[in-house]
């Protein structure tokens, strides 16, 4: 249905986020072209500020800001320096936090091993964490992957690429439902999950 | 929950919007940083674009752009210039659009009358109602107002005001839901709403 361009443009580019129909995005067009110092200056100067700051950690993958890379999370001292927790995505990190119950280090992949997606190890920061754990001195490995049969495939390839390493790898317990990701988890099953974590 | 200041204000931002809520705009946000190039980058042209062009019609209220005053339904002459359809707000007349049973012209009031929100008769573009249907030559006044106390209360008073005027002043039939506003609507309930219009 055609409106008005710029209208029509915001309800396109709303449309394409998780959780927004075609329907919800034509109303929150209408509703950011009607109240626009509410709702439109609002959400265009955080989206401006998170278009010119937001940055992953050149160290861990992390979502960071510009001007504290490494992130918060790398350079935070009362962390335990000793384990990471290995996750897909950045945004994964975001739910890991909410649970509460890890206080070591991260390392975001950048997604998990996929043939039909041809995403092979070489495009997964793979090696960068193999070094970390030898650089870090890291003991513990913690695979906070999807519980899918690629997320499977993943933590098979890590727990084989950290043999010999000295470093414990582990994986969330399978509290999770199967076939689903980690930002889709709540605080409370991925706690349980970190608690009952078992060897890989 | 504090993720990283400009992901926590995108999603604050988000979460202004109809139809989302907490958790659907924490998903939105870190969907946006995650994918800038797919996800962000359209929205925030689209924010400028509507932001930059976006203006309500001098003449009936409607959306239009800077450079298209008075707009297409004010200037589009094979419309029915003797009937002028009355709705709350700009957003309403895309419904009416919608269900494609109306081919006069518009009039946005920018409210109703609300003795509890203090907007009385002067916050309303009424004054510009009587002068358009006196000086267009106007026959029919459609009402397409909420059908609430608060719209009843309008439409009684737009019935007064243009009495007198020669122009007839229907309101859409109330095969509407009670309680409800016109962008809420279907496409259905609004074409037969309108067929059935009834004299006020």
């Amino acid at each position: 249905m055609s409106v008005l361009k710029p209208i029509d443009e915001l309800e396109a580019a709303l449309s394409k986020l998780p959780g927004l129909g075609r329907r919800s995005a034509s109303r929150a067009a209408l509703a950011l072209v009607r109240e626009p110092i509410r709702l439109l200056d609002p959400l265009y100067a955080a989206l401006r500020m998170a278009r010119e700051n937001v940055r992953c950690c050149s160290k861990c993958g992390a979502f960071t800001t510009v001007d504290s890379d490494p992130c918060g999370f790398c350079s935070d001292a009362t962390r335990d320096g000793t384990a990471i927790c290995v996750v897909e995505e950045p945004a994964d990190i975001v739910s890991i936090e909410a649970a509460g119950a890890f206080r070591g280090r991260y390392h975001a992949l950048g997604g998990k091993l996929s043939p039909s997606r041809r995403l092979g190890p070489e495009k997964l920061r793979l090696r960068e964490l193999a070094d970390r754990v030898r650089v870090e001195g890291i003991t513990e490995v913690l695979l906070a992957l999807s519980t899918d049969m690629e997320g499977d495939a993943t933590a098979g390839y890590i727990a084989e690429l950290l043999h010999g390493s000295g470093a414990k790898v582990t994986r969330l317990a399978f509290g999770l439902p199967v076939d689903s990701g980690i930002a889709y988890s709540d605080p409370l099953t991925l706690r349980r999950a970190i608690a009952n974590r078992i060897l890989q």
